[in-house]
């Protein structure tokens, strides 16, 4: 069966490499003067998936989901599938003060208003998937990191920067045949807590540091300099979604022998590309 | 029973005036540095009326209500209810061209995953209520109108710049006891077409026309131009929602002896006030 890709505003950055894989479907969106999005379906099929990052402006790439969602069932489309190489309020996914809504779960039953399938890439926290009515999946892009890195890091080892992204660590590490471990927090004084590396010798290794967000970079940097204090040879830092904010790439980036996030959110260190498995979605059928 | 407002980001310019007549939530609304929106609702209760307009931004103004209403719901509310005083997308209410959304209807179903009655203001097409999965009113606001320009209007007349218009200024003229009649195109060449008023004399009378929304103001301005040729006197212009494009307000401003339009979107010439209607939902109970 021929799966049609309909690429979104969000996902402009991703269009030339998809199209080489995968038939696209035409469509026209843009902007009213007064703000309002409007799209337009040129094909017809019976399945679609579009795919649509939603970083900033994350508001409007999500609406825009959703009326594409609405057209393309207003076209006699059967099947809806959507890829969101970037989830906006991922984060926002418990309530941690009360009076708080679970952002993440309001965004999710949108979605499933129009889609059947829901694909992220490397979800904050996977558990809130269970919030979108249909079929929801996660993926990691372990390979691509993989990949990327194989040759700089020889035979070097990977870490999370705490316990909780130790799985990212592992699956890339599996990848690679390579040894991985994690940060976790020392209280070194009553005031003072410090990060340190658990079980594993850096010294004169090559490390590459795995988290799934860099937004300031604080920790990765933090992380780094202690790496280079215990005597680590070169230090990579890689993230799936690089939502940095102001000044933080060049931060990490100096503090650091290179900084790469996937292109899931383009930026100026977007080097790994996430397009094999969007393709491979639409080669299963 | 105690209905408890919640002010969303579009509607802060009506929260003085709702606070000296109802009952408001505290919330907190505001941006992370990403873009992402945070709402959280300080108070608790069982029944609640979100009051948000959507106007630009307007898909912030929309994932926001989103936001609320998972909050709200999060938080205990049992009933939800939703005041948009002017809803976004809802000029996009039909398939124009093959391939198009219903943006109106999307923009609804969105709107009833969390809130159980909608109430709007003179929305383009009232049919268009029907896709809210919930109770779903439309209030056109005839008295306030009415009102506002009772003295200036005197024995004046009301008229709607074309037929399908009409509704609103007999709902108007009513209010006031006023002679009401509509603009008809009448083709006066090959080329050339003409607006002109249907079976009333304006010579020597003051005329409001009343429309839903202005953005260019062209219509308006034409319609006007045509009433100081027949001789009117003074010419008043109304619409429920100012979505005015650049300039459109000094132009018809310009062209016409007042031009006004009611709060439901914030702009120098909201001189009506919709507030009471809102009130009232809220004094149903």
């Amino acid at each position: 069966m021929k799966v049609l890709f309909v690429i979104g505003s969000g996902a402009k950055h991703l269009e030339e490499e998809i199209s080489r894989h995968g038939n696209l479907i035409n469509v026209e969106i843009k902007k009213f003067p007064d703000g309002e999005k409007y799209v337009r379906v040129l094909e017809r099929g019976k399945e679609a998936i579009v795919i649509q990052s939603t970083y900033h402006p994350q508001d409007e790439n999500l609406i825009e989901a959703l009326l594409l969602g609405d057209a393309l069932s207003e076209a006699g489309f059967k099947k809806l599938k959507i890829v969101i190489p970037y989830l906006a309020y991922s984060r926002q996914d418990r309530v941690t003060k009360e009076g708080e809504p679970i952002s993440v779960r309001a965004i999710m039953k949108m979605l499933g208003l129009y889609y059947d399938e829901l694909y992220v890439f490397d979800i904050h926290n996977p558990k809130t998937l269970e919030h979108f009515p249909g079929i929801a999946k996660n993926i990691y892009p372990a390979e691509a990191i993989a990949n990327y890195f194989k040759d700089k890091l020889g035979e070097g080892l990977i870490l999370a920067p705490d316990k909780g992204a130790l799985e990212r660590a592992k699956r890339v590490a599996e990848v690679l045949g390579l040894e991985y471990s994690h940060f976790e927090k020392e209280r070194i004084s009553p005031t003072e807590v410090r990060m340190k590396p658990v079980d594993v010798d850096v010294n004169g290794k090559n490390v590459l540091i795995v988290d799934d967000i860099i937004s300031t970079g604080g920790t990765m940097i933090k992380a780094a300099n202690i790496l280079r204090e215990l005597g680590a040879k070169e230090i990579f830092v890689v993230a799936t979604h690089g939502v940095f904010a102001e000044g933080a790439i060049e931060r990490v980036s100096k503090a650091v022998n290179e900084l790469a996030v996937t292109n899931t959110i383009p930026t100026e260190v977007s080097k790994i590309s996430i397009v094999d498995y969007i393709v491979k979605l639409g080669e299963k059928e």
